[in-house]
């Protein structure tokens, strides 16, 4: 996915409100005169793969359009300690007034990068794909699946519109996976994906014979998943998901599952320590 | 702080409105009949300080306001492994098409009150306050600072406007500290408090003459702050900040410093395992 | 489709907004006592098939949640001239300040889906699916698509960000229609339909071997529709478009194509009259 | 009227975000370079009269204002199949993420004037004014309106709160004509406008006592028009409404009404069929 | 006119989120418990004709649903020194919460009906229309014009686009009165009042050629006044305005003038004093 | 405080649509060409101190990015009567449309700060701080406590969130002011002032040994005054307010207060009498 401008622009606006408050920043207005200008770099202290550099440039441009930004790498970029990532230049008092909110984001959706790099490594070896989910920071949800993407993962759903995933709630009260799925095809449309979730090696039998497009093995062994991937035999696209940690997720994609989705990646995350060096 | 349901509600629909995203949850539409109720258990799966139980009440009627909601817990309450925290009842679409935003909210804000918790544990001892900085997920400053105070942990500024802090960058362009600190006074009213950040005890010596209400003392060594400590002999209100982990907090808090602000608090965040148990 | 009134309530206030201006009902308001009350019927002057009814209702009690709204037809009924679909009760000034929104959207709605109804009769006999497009009025999307399911029909993209299309500059700039499915692939997640559309036999035949989910076959003739219909062999769904009247639609369904869709279902609409009968 | 880009802004940025969702053009993300560029003509492909070619304009630049648009006809143009409108030129990204609302809003508009030059053609030999009603697409009223003006129409109200419209239901409350109207009188301004709408002569010879400054003939025959014309007497304008089509609409004309509203010019549009060459 | 719960609504709020700021109401979220309840009642310290009361209502209730509001006074009513004019009572937080901006919309509006209400008192022998400006506090228009009503004046336009107001500039540029007239005749609706604006006899009689619906005497004596009015000869509306001060204005009544439009009614007002005794 | 555009613009923005409406300046759009350019001079018709001019500019460029502005005064400056205060040029449909919000706003703003800068001279020999209160205008909160400061005043709190400030039911409901300080003081972090609000000597004896950071003196006599001062002995800010007007501001200043703060600054002020002249 990339990220628009346009879209993302409200939600820099409302950061940058927030830390705004009524009237901005009391210490800088106060201390800095209206016309002082100044440059600044940013700086990754910590080394990790960087997500949201331009999303940091375009909450010092919301403040004050007249700040300039250029970029000395990219999203996607695997940075040592202490590299330089881009600079700011313009008024004093704008750079210092968006410097928060800028590496705010940048901080976390890097850390989010890293972290999916991290697991996307470790997984190379039988080339399954990371996916993130729906466990992600209220409000940022954009920004933390491109971050994941720029980690070298993949997206799940954006939210509860886009996909039917059909739980065990859903095929208790349709009275089976059969019916759940016959349900939700007929209330979706032809460019909808129908993905079910299931437990047990039974289920997933059942469920494939209600031809989803996706089925989700929830919380299996590495055993029931080798077996299942045999059992599903390419049909349909197999996601693994529930009680994967970095220490086993390598062995569970060793079990051939096509995809495999994991919580933490959004939900929880180091911020990748970034700094502004500013000179006045 | 406490946090008031009209200037939470905002955020709790926008929160809902990004999941939903313009035709909301195409599943549970497709396969659960519109009047079909469902009655659900909020259950904490780790141990860890519960923040945002309100807050997780309130997506539930955000959405639909006659789902019904009741607390076993409270915010600030430590609970163990399976605790169950509450229950909502009502439509069983509402219900789901709530869970994630709620669980979301929930998780997030009860792991940073148990990471606080644990900070502000291991201080005890010396009696110092435990805050939180700026360093928050833009759009949820409000919701993770009532999370740290659940923690223990007490609130720094909420925004560049609500307090001075004077940083190196303002005090090189006053031409001084005294001067910076001698515009901020006169450009803010007198419920306004003015904190300087120093980095030598030369610094701070000058600093103390300027008469703030607070100096922020970052990056400096134990045996820094002790020497700081006695110098300021009980005048201002002392912060550190900066290089402290939870490995040296208890011998930050030694010094006899009165407040240390840490920024992993809110930046690096594990959440809290919660989950909804849903019986439709 | 189901609509949501957490998800429709914003564009039922803006929409009052726009009627009530600044001030409100100056007509009603200087003529009717604030304490008077009415009742009304919402009747149906012309036949055709209902959509939008708890909408109406819920422009009412959005106004004034006191007014009391019942229905006695339900979205997606096929109604006679003199219908009545339900009833309100309250406020005099209430009712007569949202009659006209209530009026506008539900007109509008069962305009839709009276013709999709109709469009679906004709192709009943081949059980093609009768799709609508992104050809729908500006800010009402969701609305229309609704309707155009209260119709009988079923729903196409709701955006740009909900799946793939690949039209023939896509296909130009990547270099053919393997490139553009695989860069489509690499970009969205598993989650993800893809779609290509194409003019031509040769295209289709290219356009297979990418393994699209959809293939979107533009204003061909039947003959070609019916040779495409053969050559995809039910490996992937097939939609037709473009050159498509209530005249020829049929013949269009014969081919064996899967899925139909129709701009003119939601870009030009005859409105069902319907009005309102107030008693004050 | 004139159509203010600072008002048609915001109502054109929320249908472009009810168009890119949450991510924006998947397809052309994915496939297309962010450098490319491209350039589009902007076509009629019916005959028609043009209304909303710069709103078109605004579409492409409020998504990135680094598109440029140049105009080869303007609204109130007849133009003939084919005709050339406009061109555009810019990121290709751009283009093709904005293209649909444009050619949406533009071929809504178009064929609101177009069918409104239509009527004004039939009623020309009698100097009638045509004008349009409430009955207009709930959010687009404003663009609508102004596309009956392009097609030599003119307006009614722009809403509840700009006029007053006293109908059967509020002089039945009020006691009659005479009483409903010093209700009105006395409630707005100087600069308010009095319609009174009557369906009988009997009625219109109780409204005229009471000095309106407009009658609205609801539902009359060309007969009792020509005797309510005859007993006004120049002294009031003249509004015909109800059961009106385009096959008597000039038969109602010649019986000397002053203005003629018609619903169907805004509530039951075919839109005008315009297109977008692009050229990447 | 009267105010509508529905549109004021969201200034309201607005209102509330100004004073609230991120956190709500610090000292009594410290201080009060969250169940402790309160009443109060709301008290008119000087004479005045009130204004805003239902409004001050509102505040409590946007903020909590659960305060209850009772009314002994109305809007229009004059009320001594001292008088009760309602209570409240509820959550004390909630009550201090909404105290200030309750009083503070009560005492602004209350001030312009207490002014009004003198002005109209000056001139009430001439039976002359007293009326407001569009020179009103930005943001608070309605509710200022709502005032200017409960004072016994009358409202003159509420913005630009509700009635056409042609000046010495449109004059220029148009070429002359009647072509200014003759343009906008044609721009606008039947339903849109033109009024004039002359500060001459001589440019009175150009106008009164043109036939506008009012014409407004900018700046004359009450000499020129009484010969305008015998020019005018009740054909149309006359209104005077500039340079009338509470001391000339039963003068410039005199001259028998239908309207006098009075910028201080709204620009320079003096806030009637209310109090709320809080029992908790 | 110094404004940010960035914050002030959508409280601009509202305003200019109120007062544009639905379809912006009819009489402007009618009767000037689109084309045609104009430029105006802002003129001080009254001696005042200005506030509010930078503001007015924003309001031009916000209705139209092409308008240029140019001051020949600055916020803060004592102007003489006929002052030109700077100018505008550009399009004449925009500088029409924005000239009423400009004036209000700079006319409202520039009231304020010249009844500031009076009582700021009143009290100058005793170099006492004059204060605003929370008693402002809805909506206009920033712009009227940035006139105050303007007029040479100070700022107290910008709303309740901000600083802490114990009233007399706080004091009650907490059992003492001992109490109701402690309370607050646990509350809220080491950034955030603690007022007290007392009435007596005895009551001020009390809250200073709760060592609050300020006191509020509300409504003392003088000689109280003059007691209270000695009694502090400069331990805490000390604040006088209720029942101060211009007459008994300077015998309030004597008594050697710190600051006064007075709600009459802001909610009840005649407006400076500012003009445009426009020439097109």
């Amino acid at each position: 996915m990339t990220l628009d401008p346009f879209l993302v622009r409200p939600l820099i606006e409302a950061a940058l409100r927030e830390d705004l408050g009524r009237t901005g920043d009391l210490t800088s207005n106060a201390v800095i005169p209206a016309e002082a200008t100044a440059t600044a770099r940013i700086i990754a202290r910590d080394p990790g793969r960087i997500a949201g550099l331009e999303v940091a440039g375009w909450v010092f441009t919301a403040l004050d359009a007249s700040v300039e930004v250029a970029f000395e790498a990219s999203d996607g970029d695997d940075v040592g300690p202490g590299a330089v990532l881009g600079g700011v230049g313009g008024s004093a008092r704008s750079i210092l007034g968006a410097e928060r909110v800028a590496l705010n984001l940048l901080g976390r959706m890097s850390g989010i990068a890293t972290l999916t790099a991290r697991v996307v490594d470790l997984v190379a070896p039988h080339g399954t794909t990371i996916a993130d989910t729906r466990k992600t920071t209220p409000g940022l949800r954009v920004l933390e699946k491109y971050a994941v993407r720029m980690g070298g993962g993949s997206n799940h759903r954006f939210g509860l519109d886009d996909a039917v995933l059909i739980k065990d709630n859903h095929i208790a009260v349709a009275g089976g996976v059969a019916a759940a799925v016959a349900s939700a095809r007929s209330a979706v449309g032809h460019l909808v994906k129908i993905e079910v979730e299931v437990e047990t090696l039974g289920q997933l039998g059942e469920a494939l014979e209600a031809r989803p497009d996706v089925v989700l093995l929830d919380n299996m062994s590495t055993e029931e998943l080798v077996q299942a991937v045999a059992l599903v035999d390419g049909r349909v696209v197999i996601e693994a998901s529930g009680g994967i940690t970095p220490e086993n997720v390598a062995d569970i994609a060793a079990t051939g599952v096509d995809v495999i989705s994991l919580g933490w990646l959004t939900h929880s995350v180091t911020a990748l320590d970034v700094a502004l060096d500013v000179v006045i």
